[in-house]
């Protein structure tokens, strides 16, 4: 193909300085840099092509997962990597692994919940992969409900072992991924039994595989569960099955951090507070609220920049047509998933500072903030996945027809996208543990007890409670403290109304189970709201770069007010605001758009995604769209030959008329 | 498997005759005995076996679609089915296939668009199927707007024959189904050029393959456009590329009902209505919504039937846990769900009845219903398509986990389905259709002109403008007139509102493009009013069976009241109702949820799907569902070796350390 830049005219309309949104969305210059080599290394290799990903067989699917998983470990070092930027290296590769697991949850477990001496014993192997791990910890019949997991772990006092065990077919450990076909070694969580006491779940530490051979260990049945969603995606991660049959580990593969099993079988608690646990689960989340801004902003990327080149209707005396980014519609759907992409990336930025601070306060044996950083980090994982995989598909169609190609690269992006709702974390059952901390701050209203973080606006509840929005003009939404009290009236006004509607139940847990839909609008309500005060506290820190802070000011006031255009119910049936505020609010959106507009293509440059790591005919960066379509087109092994197999079959006997239609 | 059915105790809680209901379901005892004898047959006859569908590469999955089809067609001749019966075995063969375009759109334009004597001549070939045929229309660089289509048609007088030539690479054909690898003619749509001007696009029949041997024609380049979103679902249609290096074609085969060009190149109209188009679209769209609540019916089914045997939580002293269903936060989901898939199938069947009696006045040359009917439908397709889409993916997450599993069916139906929202008219294109329709009712108000059929309520915009709504207690929301009026206000002051602001703009075009979001708002909010109105007229016909009409009022009243939630923001930005009343709905919703839930399971079941049609481990009427899901991990082709292939290669060195971390 020869060199274009069909974006050039978009590009050279942009109103701010790219590169240095380039930093701003990635962090630091540091963090652009290391991520831009990695990129760059990634996309140059040959290995890691991902060319054909979506027409390969499960089989070829995962033996190529396999070899670009070595081949990553070996570049690792042979080029001494740090493990920031191993990493983003994994990142950019860019097909879930074994190795996710191996690193993001086996490794984690054991230095989380091991003590110094197994951690002494397990991470050397781990760190080397001589042992590669997996989490097993779901099975067949449960998931969102770890308390009622049922492999159990029972204590043989005469070996001093636990035998390991699968009661039922439900207690199939089944999901863990890496557990399929690669894992040699797992964290199972099993009901610990001591003297015929069940003590909950716990984990421990069992090898799968034999090192030599890679068959399973006696007692031991394992497999993959199946095909997933999706073309490429998520198959390449061998999700496995797992059961025990009376399978004997010493004792002292149980991870003893906080509670311990005695050589005699006594149970035995630590005194590591067992709030450490909780720690771990924020940096989890922190992680994937993160993730969900990298999947949001990958597809949003591939739709601004196609709707900048396709061009339909409003052809004047045969000239060009309308690029279809111009149209309010279009706009309509584009810019607020634009603008959350930077809100999640914020938010998530903010997410890892609070990490920060409930580790620190952990170690200070400070435990006040946790359980509101504990909600705050469920809420946001809820709202900003299911938003995200919502917005990919949103993407897609905004793609038209062409979206609906494996090689738009969105079908994929969506279907590896979407368990994010369901994994770590049920997306709905999340929202009710928010409710349910924000009904006990409200129960503690009037108890002198001060609500911190996030929930210290109920501190106002009854300036919130009644106060009324000031706009009076359309450019007053552009206040970022209108926006903010908006929001915290509302969230006060559902959390309020839900708190008073339970106290008429017969119980409070009955009223809880009745009015859970509207408590888990409360909670929507309140999650965000977070999200809107973080993206204004950005705004107030020192933004380099000129026409920087504009943007993002824009792109705030859109992300806020697209979604109180969203929830115009909430906000107007607690009275917040008034309809004609509401209708003022609508005329602003579409200012924001026109503003937004020239700058589009530049905002999702700033990403800095290479093509490879887009992997998108559609969101290429030159634009050149519709010869990369044709020619990915012919690449399809359905067009191996002119003439497909299953004609002299299939088709010639139909068209050679031996099979008469005797009626029709 | 032992025979069980787990859903024994649930089907013995349904308070209605569920096979009046199936009856009710079906149209007609007649349709439920034909569509109940053709998924049988399909069900119990091997070849039309779904096992392995989402794991097969490309190729195989599509030779052995052409294999189902060739014996669907011998089946049809063999058992003489009639054309009703043949139609109804297609749909529970349930694969896209040539067919379905051959017979859905290559014969309908030849009928509709040839004169008496191409009728003649082609018709008798494409019943027998001695030519596969498919509708070659969308180009790469153009979809929704078809008059910009690139293709040239160009009439030779010295040989007789017109030149269809493709011009650029953005004008190849693109997307027509049935077209890479199967069809040996098409109607294709090209700009008609005589005497050198354009007379706009026009269809012509155009051979593609040798009957011979099946290759391409001289002049002509056709393929498959490559593998498409999902496992399985539309990749088993060749979609095609096409084009044409000044392709000869005789005269006589451009359709020339409706206009024709002369031997001598001259362009003629014939005195048939062009409108007659219009009738045709009314008809197609009426079979994309009846098919919407088909896959919405599908997926909802599987989701009921799931939520009642998965369990989880609120286990008391060791107890059986709670069925998911018994959730709110999971009825809130799936009964407007389930309403849905009812109200789309009532408004179906409805457009059925609109296309009858638009046909019948068009024969009789009375277009006066034409613009309203073309309207509605054009809305309808939109609104219930995107609701179906995203319906289906709810279902999907409403599974938690599993049915991330292709075995749960729902990855398939959600990806087979989308393209709906796209096809035919992009959704948002044809809410803007509606929406200029909307702006000409209103405008015409003053005129004297009485609006008709769907829009007949614009007749009394002075009262609904300015109405109370009545109701003071949440029984009130029982009451269909007050239903039926706040969605009526609803829409009335959506549309004067849109009115009025682009009466504010310098020109009514600029106005309706700089509203054009809100415009869409207006026109869901007339389309949601349709399917409410006629949900509530089929429940004052008369309707057999014990308990059914009280079912389907249940049902009707959720399908309105949750879309009222859900939009609450338009019925009070608008003044129809008030926040209090808003809350009122609301409650009222949770009453209609708690009793609609002992009739969930029965509700699905009177679908009637068979297993085979369903296609899902989870929505198994026996709902034996974990051993299913288990027997059907182990067929996975991963599972073909303990030992994947790969690790020698890609796992062994790595445990054997051959790759030393040097610095991790």
């Amino acid at each position: 193909m020869e060199e274009v830049d069909h974006h050039a005219h978009e590009r050279i309309k942009a109103q701010f300085d790219v590169e240095a949104m380039k930093v701003v969305w990635a962090g630091s210059k540091h963090n652009l840099d290391v991520a831009d080599r990695m990129a760059r290394l990634v996309a140059s290799d040959p290995v890691f092509s991902k060319d054909n990903r979506t027409m390969l067989v499960r089989k070829d699917l995962f033996k190529n997962t396999l070899r670009k998983s070595l081949h990553a470990w070996k570049r690792i070092n042979e080029l001494r990597l740090t493990e920031e930027e191993a990493s983003m290296l994994r990142l950019f590769v860019d097909e879930p692994a074994y190795v996710d697991l191996h690193w993001g949850m086996f490794v984690p477990a054991i230095r989380g919940q091991g003590t110094e001496e197994q951690q002494k014993k397990w991470l050397p192997l781990a760190y080397k992969m001589q042992i590669i791990g997996c989490y097993a910890q779901t099975e067949l019949g449960h998931g969102s409900n770890v308390q009622g997991l049922e492999t159990t772990a029972t204590f043989d006092p005469k070996s001093d072992e636990f035998i390991i065990h699968s009661p039922t077919l439900t207690s199939s450990k089944w999901w863990p991924g890496g557990l399929g076909k690669v894992s040699t070694h797992a964290v199972v969580y099993a009901r610990l039994i001591t003297n015929g006491k069940d003590h909950g779940v716990h984990g421990f530490i069992v090898q799968l595989r034999s090192l030599d051979d890679h068959s399973p260990l006696s007692g031991i049945i394992v497999g993959d569960i199946g095909t997933k969603f999706g073309n490429g995606a998520y198959n390449t991660m061998d999700n496995g099955v797992l059961q025990f049959n009376h399978v004997r580990i010493p004792r002292d593969q149980m991870l003893m951090r906080v509670s311990q099993v005695t050589r005699e079988g006594k149970y035995v608690q630590s005194d590591v507070p067992r709030q450490l646990v909780y720690g771990t689960m924020v940096y989890v989340r922190q992680t994937i609220v993160s993730d969900a801004s990298k999947a949001l902003s990958r597809a949003i990327c591939i739709a601004v920049r196609y709707s900048a080149v396709r061009r339909q209707f409003g052809s004047q005396d045969g000239g060009p047509e309308t690029q279809v980014i111009d149209f309010k519609t279009q706009q309509n759907r584009l810019f607020p998933l634009l603008a959350s992409a930077y809100a999640f990336r914020f938010v998530g930025e903010w997410l890892k500072w609070l990490y920060t601070d409930v580790t620190q306060r952990l170690q200070a044996s400070d435990f006040s903030t946790l359980p509101e950083a504990h909600a705050c980090t469920a809420g946001l994982k809820s709202v900003t996945t299911s938003a995200t995989a919502d917005g990919i598909e949103e993407c897609r169609k905004l793609c038209g027809g062409h979206g609906y190609l494996c090689s738009s690269g969105l079908p994929e992006l969506f279907a590896v996208y979407v368990p994010a709702c369901t994994y770590e974390g049920d997306n709905i059952v999340l929202l009710l543990q928010v409710a349910r901390f924000l009904m006990k701050t409200v129960a503690q209203l009037g108890s002198g007890k001060q609500p911190v973080g996030t929930t210290a606006y109920f501190g106002r509840v009854q300036h919130l409670i009644q106060c009324k929005c000031d706009v009076r003009g359309a450019d007053d939404w552009l206040n970022p403290s209108i926006i903010v009290e908006a929001f915290q009236a509302r969230a006060v006004r559902l959390a309020v109304n839900c708190a008073q509607n339970i106290s008429k139940a017969p119980s409070p847990e009955e009223g809880f189970l009745e009015l859970s839909a509207d408590l888990v609008e409360a909670a929507i309500a309140h999650c965000q709201l977070i999200i809107v005060s973080k993206f204004i506290e950005k705004l107030q820190q020192d933004i380099q770069g000129q026409g920087v802070k504009e943007q993002l000011q824009i792109l705030c006031n859109i992300y806020a007010l697209s979604l109180l255009h969203k929830h115009l119910g909430d906000f107007l049936v607690t009275g917040c605001i008034t309809p004609k505020q509401g209708a003022l609010a609508n005329e602003q959106l579409r200012k924001l758009y026109s503003q937004v507009r020239p700058n589009a293509v530049a905002l999702v440059d700033a990403f800095n995604y290479t093509d490879h790591y887009l992997g998108s005919t559609l969101g290429r960066y030159d634009g050149n769209v519709y010869p990369a379509l044709y020619d990915e087109a012919w690449k399809d092994p359905l067009n191996d030959s002119v003439v497909p197999d299953g004609y002299q079959e299939y088709i010639r006997p139909l068209l050679k008329q031996k099979y008469k239609s005797s009626r029709l």
